[in-house]
C-alpha cells in the first residue's frame, strides 16, 4: 500500500479563456486552472456563446430536465433560446410541456429536426439510445454545429465499436458532479446564495473554430456551475464509470448491506442497526465530510473511537483498493461498457428486477419516521471502513493520472453533496433502482463485490486484530494529499446544504 | 420463465469410432454417441494411439499430476512412454519425482525439450502460462505431432488475441468433469469397480491426419472416463467457464453466504445454521442428486417441506437465469477473459487475499468436527434455492445450445460427484482459494452476485409469499427435461461415491 503516500497525478492542467475570468489552484504536486462560476457571470454568456443563437437540449431525463431549465433561465434576454428534442412517443413530453417546453411556442420538437436547428446540441439522451442512434444525431448537426455531451459515454462506445464523432464538429462536454435534480435544485437556491451549484468539469474533444473552450465554460456557468475545471473526454468517462461502480453508489450499497447485517447479528435491534450502517453513512458521516473534510470524520470521534476508526480504516483500505483497480481495468479496456450493451440485449427479454423491496429498506423507512432533529452521532467502524474505500478511490484516481479536481468531485464531492443527502432522504437501493441504466448495471454488478470484499476480508481481520503493517494506510491518512485538494475545492464554493425534499 | 419448457438443444451429436465400440444415448429432443469407458477397453489404446510412441504431459498442477500418472498405469506394457514436462525451476519437479517420473529414468525434463520429442503433447499448464508461452509451445512441437488440451482456454485467448492453432498439427482436446484429485482418486478405485471415473468430453478442432478421434477416445479411455462424450472446443470452454462461475463454485459459495447469514439472522445458533446451509448443499443435498438425481431431493420431502422447496425454487428460478445468462453472455464475448488476463496483470503486484479466512469457516471446522455418522435432513429452503440454481444453469445451456451429456456433466455430476464431496470435506471456501487461477478469479467475480441475488431478490420474495406466477418454474421442475437426460447419463456409469479422504 506504498502508493498511498506517492500519488502519480502532477500534470498542471491548465488553459485560458478569451471571456472569463480563470483562476488558478494550488493542488498536491502542481496547479489547476479553474472557472469560478457564478451569476456575476451571467452577462459574459452572449460573448462566449457567439454564433450560438439555438441551444438544443436532447432528452428530459434528470440532467435534461435540469439544464434546460437551468440554461433557459440563465439565458433570458440574451436572445439565444433553449429548445428541447424527444424522441417520438416520449413519455416525457408532458412534463416537458408542464415546464413551459411546449411545440405552442417553438421550444419542443423531434429531437433530430431540432437538432437540425441548433448551432449547440446537447445530446442527453440515454446511454443506450446514444449507442443506438448516434449516425442519426450526427447527419442531423447543421454545418460546424457543436456536439455537447455530459459524460464521456459516447467516446467509449465509438472507440469499443471503431466509430468517430462526425469532423469537422466542435466536440465538447460539460459534465455536472451530481445528479439533474442536484443541479436544478441548487441553481434554484444559487439566486439566493451566488455560486451555490453542482461543479462540473469540461473537455474540449474536438476544436475546429477555436472557440470551443469558451463555449463549454459558457454552458457550465449558465447550468449554475461553481467550480468548472478541465479533463478529457476520456479521463471523464473513465472516472464517471469507475466512480458510480465505487463510492458513489456501488460501494456504498455493498458496504451498508455488510454492515447492517454485522450490527444486526452482533445484536442490535434493526432500527439502530440500519442507523449505525447506512443511515450512518448518509447521514452524519456525508454531512461531517461536506461541512469540515475526510479527516474531521475521524478528528470528531473520541480515543476509542478513533482508535477503532483505525482498526477499520486499516482493514477496509487494501481491499478496496483491489477492488476499484479491478474496476478501473475493466472500465478502461472496454469490458463493462461492453457488459452494458450485452445487459441492454438481455434485459429487453428479461427487465431488471428492482431491489428495493428487501426487509433492509422497510427498515430504512421506520428509521427516517423515528428520526428527530438530532443526529446519531458517527459510528467508528461504518466510518473507518468508508472513508477508507472513498480514499482507496482517490489513490487509484491519482495514480492513474486523474486532475485533482475531477478526483476530488468524482470520489467525495458528489457522493457527499449530491448523492448520499438524495439517499439519506430515500434510501440507497431507491436510488440503484432510479439512476442511469449504465450506473444501475455497475451498480448492481460491483456493489456485492464491496459487500463480499467487506463480509470476507475487512470484518474478519477485525476480528482478528490484525497488527499494523510497515505501510499502515491508516497512519498514511493523517497526511493524505486528498486533504489538501478537498480543502482547495472546498475554497471555490459557497457552503451550502442541498434542500432535498 | 416459459423457456423451461422449450430447452432449445435437438441436435444429434454423433462420431464414428475405427477402433472402440460406441453407444447411442437417448436424450431430450435426439440422441448423442458416447463410449462407455473400462478397463476392459485397455487393450485397444495401442491401435488407436498407432503411430504415438511418447505421450508428454506439460505442467503438473493437479490435472497434469492425475493424468500423467492415469495414462503411465494405463499404457503399461504397450511400449508407449509417458514423460513429464515441467518449467525451469518449477517447485513441482520433487513431487513428480516422488511420483517416479525421474530425470534418471528419462521420464521428467524441460517442458519445451519433452514436447519436441513426443508425438502426443498435452498442455496442461496454468492458463496463465499457456497465454504468455503458447508459442513457443507451438514452435518446438515436432512436425505431425498432436496437441492435446483439457479445456478450451487456450481457443478463448487465442480468439480474442487474433492468434490461432499451429497448422499441420491435430489440436484435441479431452476435458475431465472433474478435479485432477478426483481424476486420480477415482481411476485407483476403478481398479476395483470397473469404470469408476470421471467423465470427459472430447473435442477434434483440427484433424489433418484423420485420426484425431481415435486418439482422443484413447487418451479419454486412459484417463479412465467412464463415459465419454462429444463437443466442440468452444462449448467446451463456454460451458466450463460459465459453470465454474455458476453452480460448481461460484454461485453455490455465494447462495450458502446468504443462507447461513439468513438462518443465524433467524435465530440459529452458528453450527445449526452452518448445517443447514452450506454442509446441506456440499452433504444431504448433493448425495441425493448424486444417488437418484434432482428430483429426489424434493421428493424425499415431507408436505410441508415440498412447499417450502417450491416455494425457494419459484423465488430462486429467475434470479439464478438471468445471472447465469449474464456470465453466459460475459464468457462468450470474451469479457470474461479479458477481465483474467487484466487480473493477472495486478496480481503480479497485489496478490489475492483468501477468502477462507471468515468466521463462518471456522464454523465448518466445528460442524465437520462434531459430525456423527447420521446426516442432517435436507432442508427444503436451501434445497430449493440450490437446485433451482442448477437448473437455471441447465436451462441456460440448453437454450444455448450444448449437447445434453455437456449440460448435465458440466451442471450436475461435476458438482454432485466432484465437487461438492470435496467441499463437504474441506470447504468452499477452501476449494474457491485453491482451484485454477481463472476459476478463482471468476468464482470472486460471480459469487458475491449469487449472494446479492439470493439476499436482496429471493429471500425476500419468499417473504412477502408472492404467489406463483402462470408460468411457474416450481410446476415445471416436475416435467423437466433434466431428469431425462441425468438417467441416460447415470446409467452409463457404476455408482460409486468418491472416497475424500
Amino acid at each position: 500500500m506504498a502508493e498511498t503516500h506517492t500519488p502519480r497525478t502532477h500534470t498542471t492542467h491548465s488553459f485560458t479563456s478569451a471571456v472569463f475570468p480563470l483562476e488558478t489552484m494550488e493542488v498536491p504536486g502542481g496547479t489547476e486552472t479553474i472557472l469560478r462560476g457564478g451569476r456575476h457571470l451571467f452577462p459574459l454568456l452572449p460573448r462566449a456563446l457567439e454564433g450560438v443563437r439555438r441551444v438544443a437540449v436532447l432528452g428530459w431525463g434528470p440532467q435534461g430536465r435540469a439544464q434546460a431549465r437551468n440554461l433557459r433561465d440563465s439565458l433570458t434576454g440574451t436572445g439565444i433560446e433553449v429548445v428541447v428534442g424527444l424522441r417520438p412517443g416520449s413519455a416525457s413530453a408532458a412534463d416537458a410541456r408542464a415546464h413551459g417546453f411546449t411545440e405552442e411556442n417553438g421550444t419542443l420538437g423531434d429531437w433530430l429536426a431540432v437538432a437540425a436547428t441548433a448551432d449547440l446540441v446537447l445530446a442527453l439522451i440515454a446511454d443506450a439510445a446514444l449507442a443506438t442512434h448516434h449516425r442519426a444525431l450526427f447527419a442531423a448537426l447543421r454545418p460546424g454545429a457543436t456536439l455537447g455531451l455530459s459524460h464521456g459515454f459516447l467516446l467509449g462506445h465509438l472507440t469499443a465499436t471503431g466509430g468517430d464523432f462526425p469532423p469537422g464538429h466542435p466536440v465538447v462536454a460539460v459534465c455536472p458532479k451530481g445528479m439533474g435534480d442536484s443541479v436544478r435544485r441548487l441553481y434554484e437556491q444559487g439566486a439566493h446564495i451566488n455560486g451555490a451549484g453542482i461543479n462540473a468539469s469540461f473537455a474540449v474533444h474536438a476544436d475546429p473554430d477555436g472557440r470551443a473552450t469558451d463555449r463549454s465554460l459558457a454552458w457550465s456557468v449558465a447550468l449554475g456551475s461553481p467550480c468548472t475545471f478541465r479533463t478529457t473526454l476520456e479521463n471523464e468517462y473513465r472516472s464517471d464509470t469507475v466512480g458510480e461502480r465505487g463510492i458513489l453508489l456501488g460501494a456504498v450499497h455493498g458496504l451498508v448491506e455488510a454492515l447492517y447485517r454485522h450490527f444486526l447479528l452482533g445484536g442490535d435491534d434493526p432500527v439502530t442497526a440500519y442507523e449505525r450502517s447506512c443511515a450512518n453513512v448518509t447521514g452524519p458521516i456525508a454531512r461531517t465530510i461536506s461541512r469540515d473534510g475526510l479527516r474531521a470524520v475521524r478528528d470528531g470521534l473520541g480515543p476509542a473511537g478513533r482508535e477503532a476508526f483505525d482498526r477499520a480504516y486499516r482493514a477496509a483500505h487494501g481491499p478496496a483498493r483491489d477492488l476499484i483497480a479491478e474496476i478501473y481495468d475493466e472500465v478502461a479496456d472496454g469490458n463493462e461498457l461492453r457488459g452494458v450493451v450485452l445487459a441492454e440485449r438481455r434485459l429487453a427479454e428479461r427487465p431488471l428486477p428492482p431491489i428495493g423491496g428487501s426487509p433492509m429498506w422497510a427498515v430504512g423507512d421506520r428509521a427516517r419516521a423515528g428520526r428527530g432533529a438530532g443526529e446519531p452521532p458517527v459510528d467508528p467502524l461504518t466510518a473507518g471502513v468508508f472513508v477508507a474505500t472513498m480514499t482507496a478511490q482517490v489513490d487509484e484516481f491519482a495514480e492513474r493520472g486523474h486532475p485533482w479536481s475531477e478526483i476530488v468531485n468524482e470520489s467525495v464531492i458528489e457522493a457527499v453533496d449530491s448523492l448520499l443527502p438524495s439517499m439519506h432522504a430515500r434510501d440507497v437501493a431507491y436510488m440503484v433502482d432510479n439512476c442511469s441504466r449504465t450506473a444501475r448495471l455497475g451498480a448492481r454488478r460491483w456493489g456485492p463485490r464491496f459487500q463480499a470484499a467487506c463480509e470476507q476480508l475487512v470484518l474478519p481481520a477485525l476480528g482478528r486484530g490484525d497488527a499494523p503493517g510497515p505501510d499502515d494506510p491508516a497512519a498514511a491518512f493523517a497526511r493524505h494529499p486528498v486533504h489538501e485538494a478537498l480543502a482547495a475545492a472546498a475554497r471555490l464554493r459557497p457552503s451550502v446544504d442541498i434542500a432535498v425534499s
